[in-house]
């Protein structure tokens, strides 16, 4: 029997083959923050062939522990393996017979690309808190230098969601002239104040595990029990009140053998959503790196689209991109009504956007689940 | 300017002076959980005049972090000073002039009751995780006791708001005939699974604290980073996306002299929720008891008040109270929904039930902001 806690497909770490995944490195990036940095690798897997014009690329942009398997052309029709396996593939909605599909790891990530597990040249050592503080700006400045190192002259589509539905936004803000049409999933012009809270606490709980070490802790010896308390939390604002209730209700824990990350004894009884945010601590902590969550968590409450420019029409109004922005019903994350305001302001600053919703009691992570309602959602952008 | 953060009653250590708080003790409580426990302490307050007929008792219960000052005789007007003061003194609803009212601080706290941080008489030593793991039934059972003790026979109201709010509505199953009119205020038949989960991350934050050393802290040395944590992300859910985007929006912070739990410096810029998050954090700290936020928020947890009978048909068909039961809009942790769904199940099960909703942005709190609302809500029950 699949139990509720091991049928999650998010939460699987996705085993990422070296042969499959290619790596760019560049001298410097300027950032929004100030300064630059550099060198910067980054990590990426491509799929389909690029055409001579350089015009067929699609760039998927993934999420905060995402990494770049979004798709796995060996085992196309496994939804555990790869994060949009279903929506990307020969026939599929990014047909990788047709379309050259890129995946970058993000700036400041821990599969492959720059961020503050990797060596700093300059000193031999970890980045730890070294390393600068990163924007969604910069990640997309640095996948336009990978693109263009790839030879895309102009990008078909940029897709993704959460996260990666901001650096989807900010390309088609940033990049207007290069992006021809922008899915924005699941992401909104700015993080709410809630959005950011929550995220604070996560980052606590983690600058707060002793083990953290101001950020200069060993491999393997992180601060596995702030990574873990912020992991559990995350998971709550990916899902909703609607689909905890129906997954896990009042139930009893069918499973006992899952450490806490206090590692103390059940009060009075465990529920079956107390195993399940364990587990899914357990497991992130197996996967990811500590400072990379803070960086990247913290890029996603910094985003505001409008950033830089005089308001948020302005911004907008550099649209030249068909949008497509997608929302989800139950998102208390980024809330549907927010995605669907974003879609009207875009056309209210004179821009060509299309806002679908789907309809799922999965919350945020809906875009990672509903591979039937996000295909017909998609399917709103096909010319 | 009092700034956002300042301005918050809810957060305030009401301080309680020795001459108002009396206390009772008795020897021994049977618990829901199993075995006895005692002996037991109340600490409570009294205002007003129990008349001849011992019929005018109107209970009041706090919610997690409550005390026993639900009002403030010498200073009726100060919102801040006493939790619920502008609904008790002579004249209001919960009328002095009229009615005996009596708080208690609950079994498990840590202002005056038997909790975690009171002396083990047994081992001399502080309870800690020693202490039982207490439900809301066991809380109710010891009030019981206490109003017993000051010669109550009947109760013409009792009335709470969140887990005082399970506490009233366990009353009125618990005791049918000695309630007249129960006042359940943004709390259900059960905390949602979403709940719990918010819950579980916080007890998770207090354990993995290594000074929380398995709850054998001595005072003063307690899971400070942790509570601090839990707390921060109690704030969240006790308010709504809506209050904290009137409230905090993006604006940047205008306190940069309050440290975080973590203690590290800010990524890139500090929020005003985060700095707000931080001194509700410290404000916690500096008042209350890492180990009873433990095991009451887990009794909150736990209670269903449908345990240990048929049905919940057949645990409300018990209630012989006239009852009130007070929704808010835009509750998340208790969700207006829920509030209503157990209204009319009270009045399915042939009771006497009455919903009203607050319209308010506040969320969880607003039992604890909205008077005029409250108020208006309130006098539905007036005879």
């Amino acid at each position: 029997m699949v139990t509720s806690i091991e049928h999650d497909v998010v939460t699987k770490a996705q085993p990422v083959t070296a042969q499959q995944v290619k790596s760019f490195t560049f001298d410097a990036l300027p950032l929004q923050l100030g300064g630059q940095f550099g060198p910067v690798t980054l990590a990426y897997e491509t799929w389909g062939t690029l055409n001579a014009a350089g015009d067929n690329a699609v760039l998927i942009t993934h999420a905060l522990t995402g990494n770049t398997h979004a798709h796995d052309a060996e085992r196309p029709d496994d939804t555990k393996v790869a994060w949009w396996n279903p929506l990307i593939g020969p026939g599929r909605f990014f047909d990788t017979s047709r379309y050259f599909v890129i995946c970058s790891n993000i700036l400041g990530g821990c599969y492959g690309s720059t961020g503050p597990s990797s060596l700093d040249p300059q000193t031999g050592l970890l980045y730890g808190m070294h390393f600068p503080v990163v924007t969604i700006r910069d990640m997309v400045r640095a996948q336009r230098l990978l693109v263009e190192h790839l030879g895309v002259r102009r990008i078909a589509m940029v897709a993704g969601g959460s996260i990666g539905g901001q650096q989807a936004l900010e390309w088609a803000v940033a990049y207007p002239e290069l992006v021809e049409k922008v899915i924005v999933v699941a992401a909104t012009a700015a993080l709410t104040a809630q959005g950011v809270a929550f995220s604070e606490v996560q980052r606590q709980a983690i600058m707060s595990d002793p083990r953290w070490q101001q950020g200069d802790y060993a491999p393997g010896e992180g601060p596995e029990a702030g990574l873990a308390i912020a992991r559990m939390l995350a998971m709550i604002t990916y899902q909703s009140e609607e689909s905890m209730e129906l997954r896990f209700a009042r139930r009893e824990a069918q499973r006992l053998d899952i450490a806490s990350p206090g590692g103390y004894a059940d009060l009075g009884k465990r529920f079956d959503v107390d195993s399940y945010l364990y587990y899914q601590g357990q497991a992130l902590v197996k996967r990811f790196d500590a400072n990379s969550y803070l960086y990247i968590s913290r890029a996603m409450d910094l985003y505001d689209v409008s950033e830089g420019y005089a308001s948020l029409e302005a911004a907008l109004r550099r649209l030249r991109s068909k949008a497509l922005f997608i929302g989800i019903r139950s998102d208390f994350l980024f809330p549907a009504a927010r995605v669907r305001w974003l879609a009207e302001q875009v056309n209210a600053a004179g821009g060509d956007a299309t806002y679908v919703e789907l309809d799922s009691p999965h919350g945020h992570d809906a875009f990672l689940k509903e591979w039937e309602q996000m295909n017909a959602a998609l399917n709103a952008i096909k010319e």
